[in-house]
């Protein structure tokens, strides 16, 4: 935990934070927080700043809070991927949140397991979670929005105009001939395949969606490598 | 497993291999190998191919093998990473393996918990088969060389001017101003610090050998994330 994410209902006055339950264990028990001592944190929404200890008890911790830093710019790329088995759903959504992701599709294709949408990790409760574990570790306070879409071609069709309007556009594909672009100052909509690779039909109906098809060199990549690296290559810095 | 890999221990003759204990349970239990079926294979060290079962028994199966490609081509990197946690460092080790690292250094710095460097993760048996598993994900087979370096000043002052010969020499740091490049054509020697970052002086003595210090954004990742990010963003494609 990098940051203590506050919410509204945690303050007690304009300046004045409450924390009990797995927060305030994370503070005495890793953090070893105690009175005076200084913590990062950020209201969820809102600025980051520091806030100091400035009483503790057996069950909370009140913490005097300053905020005055904006969180740090999100990445300008929407991010559609086919949904990963849920044993690697947690990190990878807690690695794209920490990348600065504010836009999250997870879509069905031909091979993704009809399994995988049943994971309780889907529940709103438990993707929210693993948001947060992402915003805590790369110190930023705003929410990425995540949408499921366990229908292929609708989503395409239907909402994919909208939701990649004045992006470039592009989708891994691994028999692509041409290399993934890198450092793209415009917005991108960025679509990842399940990791055996999206069908024929799949590529066709994306590419009739204005996506350009791109690779990134010849190995096959498990999708928690994969995705980090398109993202690293294709960040604007 | 998207490629079998065969040792020279495994021929019976020239193109006649025989497979038993763990592939020979994950070809018959994952793979639903039986005779008839072709198989994707590739000779450690050596070119890839197929393969074809030609006898099956409960113990071993028989493969007739054609090799006739050679692996992809390895990425220019040089990796340096400061020692992970266990608990990431096989997940690591094998992406590593899969984004085509031939060189990997595991390095000592003030920051790295002393208990790591205990991990049975580091034993060469254990190395060994994570590195296999990263080959047959990536369809490669080459084994890469990994370096244990856990004295911090020795390894910068005494072996890191062999190992960045030639190289472009960078170390990913926070608080540089500048941007880590991408799609870099010549050799590169990558340095990668801890979670918690390199402290002053060890930046100082990496820069004291030509380090250039450069950043990947204002968030804090973890490392499982920041090294496929680094590593697609600097692939030369």
């Amino acid at each position: 935990m990098n940051l203590l994410l506050l919410g509204p209902e945690d303050f007690r006055s304009a300046q004045l934070a409450r924390i009990d339950g797995r927060r305030y264990r994370h503070l005495v028990e890793v953090l070893r927080a105690e009175p005076g001592r200084a913590l990062r944190v950020g209201l969820l929404g809102g600025l980051l700043g520091e806030a100091r200890v400035v009483a503790q008890t057996s069950e909370y911790i009140d913490l005097a809070v300053q905020l005055s830093e904006t969180p740090p710019p999100p990445a300008s790329i929407t991010l559609l991927l086919a949904l990963p088995r849920p044993k690697a759903l947690r990190r990878i959504v807690q690695g794209i949140t920490a990348c600065g992701i504010k836009r999250l599709v997870l879509f069905n294709t031909a091979r993704v397991d009809k399994s995988y949408w049943q994971s309780p990790l889907l529940e709103p409760a438990a993707l929210h979670q693993q948001l947060l574990l992402g915003l805590e570790q790369a110190r930023d306070t705003l929410l990425p929005e995540v949408l499921l879409r366990p229908r292929f071609r609708p989503f395409v069709e239907d909402d994919l105009p909208g939701l990649s309007a004045n992006c470039l556009r592009i989708v891994a594909h691994p028999d692509s001939a041409l290399p993934c672009p890198c450092n793209i100052a415009a917005p991108v909509t960025l679509a990842i395949g399940p990791e055996g690779g999206f069908i024929p039909f799949e590529i066709e109906l994306l590419e009739s969606q204005d996506f350009q098809a791109v690779h990134l060199g010849p190995r096959a990549l498990r999708v928690e490598t994969v995705v980090p690296a398109l993202l690293g290559r294709l960040l604007k810095l």
